[in-house]
């Protein structure tokens, strides 16, 4: 794969940060390493799971150029935008390719609702800061804005933006969206959907906080999908989906952090006032990774 | 197939209706004919494609009584019980199984929030009411009360409880519910779904409105999943699935209607204040009927 | 007030029916005759508080009827039509002016969402097949369907579409509303308003169940506010106001069944699956009639 | 009034922001002055119609002191603290309040649902953080989360949490609160209320967007209420109202950007991808200022 032809698993990393909001550059230097090492196609770094809500520019900066360095290229870096303003995101935007990453994935943040000329002003917008490709990113569960049909269609349009990043529950929009963008986009599945039936309608792979958990298992996941090999793949998919299960009632970024922690990650706990892993939420989680040898 | 195990393709009637108020028993008898011979494997009559919630008492019965004449046990009729009290669901299941009907559909309808215990107090009296086997029908989209997954659960000990039909749009959910009661009940896909990923993760068939128009291509469809030939599948799936963009986007028993009587079928228009399909509305459902030769 | 010049307070009655399905005429008929003897301006049988959306058409009549005959033309009987087609709403209202009621309160349920179109002729067709005034209910919360500012405004160009009652909490709204079509469609609070405020910016008065076990202290708070004494208003409706916070977080007909169970009202249960109110909500719906004396 | 004894009309003033990003103070000056000229008797920095999800650090920072200096402690300003982190909101109120502001206005902003003790949490930290009065703030119809009765009841117990501005629409919930935290917490009216409403069942004033464009307006309506002349009040409020109608239609920054341009003030407009008025929206605003003689 070449720095910018994205596919297969990423995980999206979490964002460690000690409770004096300091970066811990040595455990996501690690988790990095050994994320590439058991062959995930690629890293994410501020995604939703990565807490971008919660993070100030600051430690922004250092969690994509920790990424950056502890990747040395072996694999691509999406990193994460998100912001209210055009301004704001091509700030960001352009300070991410300038710290090394190999692509952006776009988050538009909203207070009031912005119609479809706003939404395809910013995704643009932020296209025109890089030459890198861009990932749009649209969750309609956390999000004030969603991406309609038409505007996905507009922005297909423009070069650089390449991929998409559904985190809705609806698998039938992807293909939709296949449907009426497909060659122009790729699109990569979330941790809400079924990973296998993205695949299986054409998707490319996957950026989603499990990974982080079990990427050997994710891994061998999209290797049994492009293989064709759909019966042994849902097989898996099956005792992974426990996993998903799990991230849906709880925070995700607890989730990660307190899966993590069980591996032997201090990654620490997601940033007040959100709160920790709950010991029901634990015990769902430490139950679906020793199901899958995770843990 | 035995009356009572039901798989496969199973097309939600329309209820054709005069001007008056009328059942027109010739048209629906025609179109039950029709599908039958086309190789569906069931017929539904009294869904949400057959407007259920706007027919009154004696309709629903003139429709049940046509569909279950037409058919002459050639293939299992489930018929659609939709109720706010446990008494008039239940008055209705009753009736539906004098009247030769195969299966019951079970809808809940509601207009105060119902909690967990009435929702399993209600799904569990019209299994008590009846022999026949039940389709738990689920449609948040449309309806104010929900399955849990803990009350399915517990409605899945009941002996006849046997299948559930989902319209949400999550397909995730339909492999957590597999996941948690399958074996004890089978899930059917509606339109909302890519029916091609229901049958790969486990589904036995779907019951939707769409394949009133498409029945050939719908059996097509089911035959190939069945086989395992998923890229096959999905080839034909990728075109049909233009007909279920038009029915997301559109009343979806004006889309149905609409479309069989371009077929041919003269079935009306929806009960008012429902709007017949809008010219918008005729020209998609047109494309895509054409594009796949159903028309 | 002639019989059909609406204002003050209309208690939304309950509907008593026992488990064999069979209304308890002479509870209802106590009920009514009480009400009346304690000053209420109107009743209102078959409002959601009546549970509308649970009964049978031959509940429905009886209801109506008895009401009638209760009342004996002392103050008016405002029914309520509620129904997902023009045909059945039709039907409904004529039968209810022929049983004797004085005023329509119109309500439109839906399955499908209809537009404004819909809405207008739904309303319409109620309002041409009575020679009584209408009273037009939304109520946000429950329904699929919404009035909004255009539509209300085409609705009051007909002549005897006169009243409003809304259930939204939205009091600005109602301002908003009054500014519009003020002098052709007079409005009605429900129980999510402060009647006190709706009276203040305008209002004729309130239709809510809660009337059913506070009819004394609604009517002095009604006459307080018809005499500008918004203070003393003020300082009655603070009690008051503790028995709608109960009912905020509680089935409303199970609290107004349950409340009146307490006055000594056998009204029974609202109907299955509803479930009968909580002893924490007896206990709240206890110490609110308690407050304010009736008790 | 004592600078921590907060009453009457609070402007939630307008950001001027130029297309490089920087904030215009001389306009924002001269606006502050106006204002107070006219009567207002406070002034809110950075509430939504202040953009507050728009801007960055530098950008707030500086609207903050250009409003104190302006302000020349004539009447308290009351700063608008938002974050999604407890660190990152205790950083702003620290720096806030040693640029001289008289209160702190207290948003919480979420990306994933925070439960009730989360809230609690965020709340109690601003308090802690600062001697200064906080105003805490909800706002369901934009943001993630909101605040529960009961987390209310325990942050009143805080000594200096004092106030609350609530933009529900639900005016009911308003006398919930101050019949049961009154005395603790004094409440403040929004935009979305009908303020005449919200004085007589308690209030203490209101804090809006509006009085930007109608300051004499807003001071004389206020005047009314104090007095009890509700009726007069009523009077004035009616004819004030239409202002809210078209604030509710449109994004609230580029209504009031929108109307205070046409009066004279060079704002600019809403911070991009958000849209500048419509041509709709302007004739709207101009219409409602022109009947009020505030243009």
């Amino acid at each position: 794969m070449t720095q910018n032809d994205f596919h297969g698993v990423f995980p999206y990393l979490v964002s460690p940060i000690d409770d004096r909001g300091r970066v811990m550059d040595h455990v996501l230097d690690r988790l990095c390493d050994d994320l590439i090492g058991k062959g995930v196609h690629g890293l994410t770094p501020l995604g939703s799971t990565g807490e971008f809500a919660y993070l100030d520019w600051a430690q922004k900066r250092e969690i994509v150029a920790t990424v950056v360095r502890a990747t040395g290229r072996r694999v691509p870096v999406v990193a994460g935008v998100a912001a209210t303003t055009i301004a704001e995101a091509q700030r960001q935007t352009e300070a991410f390719e300038t710290l090394g990453a190999d692509g952006i994935l776009a988050v538009m943040e909203a207070y009031f609702p912005v119609g479809d000329e706003g939404t395809y002003a910013y995704f643009k917008a932020i296209a025109e800061a890089t030459s890198l490709p861009v990932v749009l990113y649209t969750n309609p569960n956390f999000q004030r804005s969603d991406l309609s049909l038409p505007v996905l269609e507009r922005l297909s349009e423009i070069e650089n933006i390449r991929y998409l990043k559904d985190a809705s529950s609806n698998t039938g929009r992807l293909l939709s969206i296949m449907n009426r963008v497909g060659g122009k986009i790729e699109v990569f599945s979330a941790s809400a959907h079924i990973p296998t039936c993205v695949m299986m309608i054409g998707g490319v792979g996957w950026m989603a906080g499990p990974a982080c958990l079990v990427p050997e298992q994710s891994v061998e996941l999209y290797e049994l999908c492009r293989a064709g090999q759909w019966d042994k793949a849902m097989e898996l998919q099956r005792k992974l989906w426990g996993l998903n299960q799990a991230f849906a009632r709880h925070n995700l970024a607890a989730c990660i952090k307190g899966g993590l922690e069980m591996q032997g990650y201090e990654v620490g706990v997601p940033l007040p006032p959100q709160a920790p892993l709950s010991d029901e939420g634990r015990a769902e989680v430490r139950a679906a990774l020793e199901a899958v040898g995770a843990l």
